[in-house]
């Protein structure tokens, strides 16, 4: 095997490979596992997005390679959807890719040397780490306290800082935390960031997916001399993560030099290889500008619904601590173990709740962040209770 | 800038970037550079094919996230359709990559490692020095002799081999040569990989386009003990290049511990990103197995007919050399700067292509071949032969 082979893996997947609990015949099996939301058929895309794309692709004009770095058009629809006053986007700015997985493998190429070091939030999404090692590229983890809403433990994050850092990555709103920052911690972050003269990458794939009362801050909205580079794609807020297509901007503060250079191998590295098909790219200006803002509302209502009937069901649930989420969809249960006779980790709990009650979560392990489960609020309501009400179950017949 | 990013560089972009040649302003420009077989609107996806996608499109069921190394049913077309009997494919066997280029790049990694050798065509595809380049893999050409019809000059290819290669790519039919191996041919070159214990990988992706009496002759068909991986993908026989969905075949032989190892090493690679969009790995079946035979079979007629096109034109034009293709869309044509009063090389006789005639052309420098240029044969026919009249008439005036 290679060597970039032998250091690829995937951490779920050896987690959850590992587990293999056949579940309770007698209940049929409900997953809260996996986060997309299009598999319980109550999340669909819009009818004027499926139909903007099969007009172009009926047009038959749309067939041809694209630019390497992605169409002029798409690429500025990108520009004018995410523009902000304090860091201003043209076409230029925007480097379309394969998904915003390939997005970030593409964003820690160009910002990171093998044998530096990039920090990343614990609990975190485990693609971050996975395309680090196969680059050997280190990695430390900074906390996140579940405490104060999954903030950044800034003085955690700070005692990591040495001169192999190469930069910081944040992910808001979060997976799997379902967290939103507050403009105010923004600032801290980048503050700290300006300390030690870091680039952030912001991995922003949930962007605006967030609840009642919360606001979604861009990072690259709020003034600073920090380098931004920020991350989307249609995969969550259009609902439709198996179309692949995803984006990179690079916020351009004025007079940096680090930046520059980031841009530069961005640009070089999204040469190598077209990054979204062209169909869905000619069709981007109107998914991104004229799909109907009742669409996003009720995505987030629904998310927002879901998140409730978790607090419900599992709030009072003795040994279970939940930390409500402000976005994404997503709810992180911490698993109080001193509370249960036969329930040593996160893992366990996660395995018992396969065999006995038929409901799939990932422990917290597969996030780095052990003695939570996550659960993906994306199924159907009725499903959604009723898994939660056998997690309360699981909880009451394991109790101390 | 990040040192892969530093390693990264685009040959043909470096080339023709600096070529910069304004057209002849009463001229139209007429392009015969970019392998692109749908800008001229005369080579158009089957109805067919768009009709299923539309079709899938519109069902909503097909827009999350397929498995990384792609759909089960999607594999298992694509080995139907590529099994041959030397090598039986199934599902197992098969890995779907985001377009061709996606799966070369998977494989260069998969099957090498940085500072390893692997052994390259010249004249060749850009792209696969690109991509080992950024890797830190070292490249080595082996010749292709114009001769007899661009077969590999195994004796060259023998004489590179050494302790550090890693295996051997092979282009057929070729871009940019436009040439079909011959089966005693490809059986010659899997004996040198046999003796030399290495294995080959095969870019096939223009698989069938072969010309009248020619036979195409899928490296894995021919029975051997040589580790085969061969890569595939809609592109050039659907006309979808910017559609992006290729693929990786492994090949099977019986008892090989080198291929197993690339096939774990391959596997472990594309549980990184996910490859393809999911609309189209769902149409997969239908698009390989339904599409008429009458539609592949027009390409290659029209191909064809093209290629005979720029024979007619240009074969008799004194200091051109044709070499007769077989098939894909390409021409190379030689350029004997000895007949030229003021051409001294193949980068100069493109640009004065473009500043007298306006017609734009990849000088073979790109392909890592001096003194010959490469015809792209897609334009529609009248334009083809306008194209090729005014390259004669630049060849006429610079004459000697």
């Amino acid at each position: 095997m290679t060597i970039t082979s032998e250091r690829t893996s995937n951490p779920i997947r050896a987690i959850v490979d590992n587990m293999k609990i056949a579940p309770n015949p007698a209940k049929p099996v409900i997953s809260l596992a996996l986060g997309d939301p299009t598999v319980f058929g109550n999340f669909n895309v819009h009818k004027s997005v499926t139909d903007t794309l099969t007009k172009h692709l009926i047009s038959g004009k749309a067939n041809g390679y694209p630019p390497a770095h992605g169409m002029e058009a798409a690429r500025a629809a990108i520009a004018k959807k995410y523009t902000v006053e304090a860091a201003p986007l043209t076409a230029n700015d925007v480097i379309i890719a394969s998904g915003c997985s390939g997005a970030i493998d593409l964003c820690i190429t160009a910002m990171a040397n093998p044998g530096q070091t990039i920090l990343l939030p614990r609990p975190g999404f485990p693609l971050y780490q996975t395309l680090a090692d196969s680059k050997g590229i280190k990695i430390k983890y900074y906390n996140l306290d579940p405490k104060r809403n999954w903030e950044i433990d800034l003085v955690h994050l700070e005692s990591l800082i040495d001169s192999t850092t190469a930069f910081i990555l944040i992910n808001n709103p979060s997976n799997p935390c379902g967290s939103n920052f507050s403009r105010p911690h923004l600032e801290s972050v980048l503050a700290l960031a300006e300390k030690h003269y870091l680039p952030i990458l912001a991995d922003e794939i949930y962007a605006d997916m967030v609840f009642e009362g919360q606001t979604f801050t861009p990072l690259a909205s709020i003034p600073s001399p920090v380098p931004v580079v920020s991350v989307g794609g249609l995969a969550k807020r259009w609902l439709v993560p198996g179309w692949r297509v995803g984006w990179i901007l690079v916020h351009d503060r004025p007079q940096n030099p680090v930046l520059g250079a980031i841009r530069t191998s961005l640009l070089k590295l999204s040469q190598l290889i077209i990054g979204a098909n062209s169909v869905i790219q000619a069709a981007l200006p109107e998914i991104l500008h004229d799909t109907p803002q009742e669409f996003y509302d009720h995505t987030n209502a629904q998310l927002e619904k879901h998140a409730k009937v978790v607090q419900e069901e599992l709030g009072k649930v003795s040994g279970l601590q939940i930390v409500v989420p402000q976005g994404a969809m997503y709810v992180m249960v911490g698993v109080d173990v001193t509370q249960f006779k036969d329930i040593p980790n996160d893992i366990v709990f996660t395995e018992f709740l396969m065999a006995e009650e038929s409901v799939m979560a990932l422990p917290g392990q597969c996030f780095g962040y052990p003695n939570f489960f996550r659960i993906v609020t994306c199924p159907v309501e009725d499903k959604l209770r009723e898994a939660c009400r056998r997690i309360a179950e699981l909880c009451a017949r394991h109790h101390v």
